[in-house]
C-alpha cells in the first residue's frame, strides 16, 4: 500500500502551529491507571512557551492519570469552522506531561479563560505542561503529515 | 476531599443514551504501539446493535494501533450544541475494539455517511465494533457521573 503520509511542507507546519497557538480546547487522551487502556477527555488549553499548558483539577480522572503516567496525547482542531468535523484540519500530538509552577501561568490563562478566576487559585488546580514528542496533521482528506517537535515551534 | 461524582440518575443514563444515539463522530484514544503511550484522532462513528462502531482504513495509525492493543476510548459530544466546548455535555466510554463483519453494517453505515460509498466496499476498510467496559458523563458543571456498560443501554 502507498504511503498517505506527504513529506512535511512549510504549509503544512504554518497549519500545525495555527491550530496549537488557537487550540482553547481540546481532547486529552491519558493512560487509565486502573485498566492501563486509554481515557479520553475534554480539556482546556493555551499555548504559552511553545507548548500546550492544561489547568486541571485534583478531582478529575485525568490528572490521577497523568500523576501515574505522564504519557499523554491531544486532539485539537479549528473551531471556527463550520460544516462536517470530519473534514476540518486536525492535529493529534503526543507528549509528556509536567506539573508546573501555576503563578508564571496564571496570568496567560485568566487572559484567555476569564471565568477561572473563580477557582484557579485552588489548591486543588494545577497547570500541566505537555512537551510534544511527536505529531500528525490531518489537513483535510489526503493532506496527512508526520510532524516532529520542531516542526511545531515555527 | 469530596467525591465530585453523583449517584447514577435516569436523566444522566436517559442524556448519555442520546449523545451515544447521536454521535456521528468522536476523539478515539489509543495505544500507540511505537510508544505505548496514548494517542488520539478523529473518527466517525455511528451506534449499531447497542454499541459504537467504527469504520476504519487499516492506513490509519488507530487502525494498527487497535490490531496491537484493543483497548480504546471515545470521547463523543453534542455536537448541535452552541457556545463553550467545555460546559457542553459530554460522555467518555472506554471500550474493547473487535474487528467485525462489514456486510450487516453497510446499510446503516451508508444511511449516515452517503459519500462513504466512494470506499466502504475497499478491502483496507474494516468496521470495528466498540465495546464498553465503563463509562464517564460530563453533564455540565457539577454533574459528573460514572456509568456501567448497563446503564448506557436504555
Amino acid at each position: 500500500m502507498p504511503s498517505p503520509i506527504r513529506p512535511t511542507s512549510s504549509e503544512a507546519r504554518q497549519m500545525a502551529a495555527r491550530l496549537l497557538h488557537d487550540a482553547r480546547h481540546g481532547a486529552l487522551g491519558v493512560i487509565d491507571p486502573a485498566t492501563g487502556g486509554p481515557m479520553v477527555t475534554r480539556v482546556a488549553s493555551i499555548w504559552i512557551d511553545d507548548a500546550l499548558h492544561l489547568l486541571v483539577s485534583d478531582l478529575s480522572s485525568h490528572t490521577a492519570a497523568l500523576t501515574a503516567d505522564p504519557r499523554c496525547s491531544m486532539l485539537i482542531s479549528d473551531a471556527a469552522q463550520k460544516g462536517d468535523p470530519l473534514a476540518h484540519p486536525r492535529l493529534t500530538i503526543q507528549c509528556r506531561a509536567t506539573f508546573v509552577e501555576k503563578p508564571p501561568l496564571r496570568d496567560p490563562w485568566l487572559a484567555a479563560y476569564p471565568k477561572a478566576k473563580l477557582y484557579i487559585d485552588f489548591a486543588d488546580f494545577r497547570m500541566v505542561r505537555m512537551t510534544a514528542t511527536a505529531a500528525h496533521l490531518n489537513g483535510g482528506f489526503g493532506k496527512a503529515y508526520r510532524l516532529t517537535p520542531a516542526d511545531l515551534n515555527q
